[in-house]
């Protein structure tokens, strides 16, 4: 399985993509499932897969080998929109596909892969496209800024509820490495190193690109401390009628500080007993 | 489809479900999947139920029939500890599944349900249990509080990070119901109104219960000032190396106000030229 997760925000693109593949339990490696093609201050693109590794491989590689051929009647080099790289992109994908499918029909082994890419031509804004295996592809929208493939549950709401076009480009990618960290926490078949580009609008490269470690400082401080962060949020939530209201010496505006545990208000002859 | 959760703290039980139900996207429906089965003072059991609702049904009448009766050998009143009432429960729903199993094998409609059972005899702690379809069952454990039923992905991140033995009984229902809002949020088969019921620990009675609809004032509330608590999380994560540091006039300690958008630093050529 895999988690990436693509954004696009009025500032420029974010994108993160987790590391691991799993055949089975007992088949799991690393491998980047992020991939760029930069030619600065002319275009960047940055593709992220999902899906057989085969499949991706042979696409990547047919992807490099037109670009690479200054001949070459279609390649990422040639278009000048990026719907029209998506479509070709897609089109690599099935043709990708096709070349094994017949032998995996039998099999009942997927060959199939879904991309997300992104980028920026000159003279355009940034875009951000989800490829479908079928090759046809949707982009992203002011409503709906962002695109997943692979496990995309886990860290759907914290993306539903934080993502807009004004979201700062330094925001987006926060938000994507606490959704990246909640989807490795709750699925085993997703799982670190974290690789993560951000590109800002009219850079026409790669603005930053990382990889992540659960040692790396700041992905240990995203994973250490949301969980508090989150802790208070939830403290500071509305009380429920019962409850005594907040503590009075709490700023008003601020999260109070944690609060100290309420004491049941009545007596639990359970405690004093055996646990079944 | 359906989200339920149920948490067990030390302070006690909290149980919440939501109440759509749906055989299609033009046949839904408003249902409660939360049971209250209480004899004050002697136990308190709450049933919440994922899965074919005639069998939910059934296997429910089928407990407050044996309830009802005062000379039938095994009953929800019958026994001494949690887990026995939990096997009894788990007979119960393999039963009413059997019945109707033959014919459903044939239409290919899944007759099984799962079912979340809690609550406290008098004499034991509380418990909570997930009873499967085929009737066997697992309690919670101090590492894993919580057990969800349904559509669980969206709003299991928020309960892995902030549930623990130690967490107050209030803090744990605002918990389930950010978990419940996700979900409903992000998957249109999970809807309101939730049902939310909390059993403090030796009350041996459902000690609070509530429906929430979209404009109770507390779930309201919720619903409207989590994402920007969110916000505020994110916000005060980690700045990256490349970043300007906090603004200086944030109160240390507390979360920083909304910062001001950071402009960008370089030029956009796109911004002037049209969208794709």
């Amino acid at each position: 399985m895999t988690y990436c997760v693509g954004i696009e925000v009025n500032e420029g693109l974010v994108f993160a993509a987790d590391t691991r593949t799993s055949a089975s339990f007992d088949d799991v490696r690393v491998y980047r499932k992020m991939h760029l093609f930069e030619w600065p201050g002319e275009r960047v693109f940055v593709i992220m897969s999902a899906g057989n590794l085969a499949t991706t491989q042979l696409t990547l590689s047919r992807l490099q080998r037109d670009a690479d051929d200054p001949n070459a009647a279609r390649s990422l080099r040639t278009f000048s929109h990026l719907y029209e790289v998506a479509e070709y992109v897609g089109e690599t994908l099935v043709a990708s596909q096709a070349r094994v499918s017949d032998d995996a029909q039998q099999s009942g082994v997927s060959v199939q892969s879904t991309l997300i890419l992104g980028g920026q031509i000159a003279g355009e804004r940034p875009g951000l496209y989800m490829v479908y295996p079928l090759g046809n592809c949707i982009a992203t929208s002011p409503e709906t800024p962002y695109l997943q493939i692979g496990e995309s549950k886990y860290g759907k709401p914290i993306l539903d509820r934080i993502l807009r076009p004004e979201t700062t480009l330094e925001d987006a990618a926060r938000c994507a490495l606490v959704s990246l960290d909640s989807t490795i926490r709750s699925n085993l078949s997703v799982g670190l190193p974290v690789d993560m580009a951000i590109v800002r609008a009219g850079d026409l490269k790669v603005t930053q690109k990382m990889r992540l470690e659960s040692d790396t400082p700041l992905y240990a401080e995203i994973h250490d401390s949301w969980s508090r962060k989150l802790e208070a949020a939830v403290r500071s939530l509305p009380r429920f009628p019962w409850e005594p209201p907040h503590e009075p010496e709490a700023p008003t505006g601020a999260l109070p500080p944690m609060p100290p545990r309420r004491l049941p208000s009545r007596q639990d002859p359970g405690d004093a007993q055996g646990q079944q």
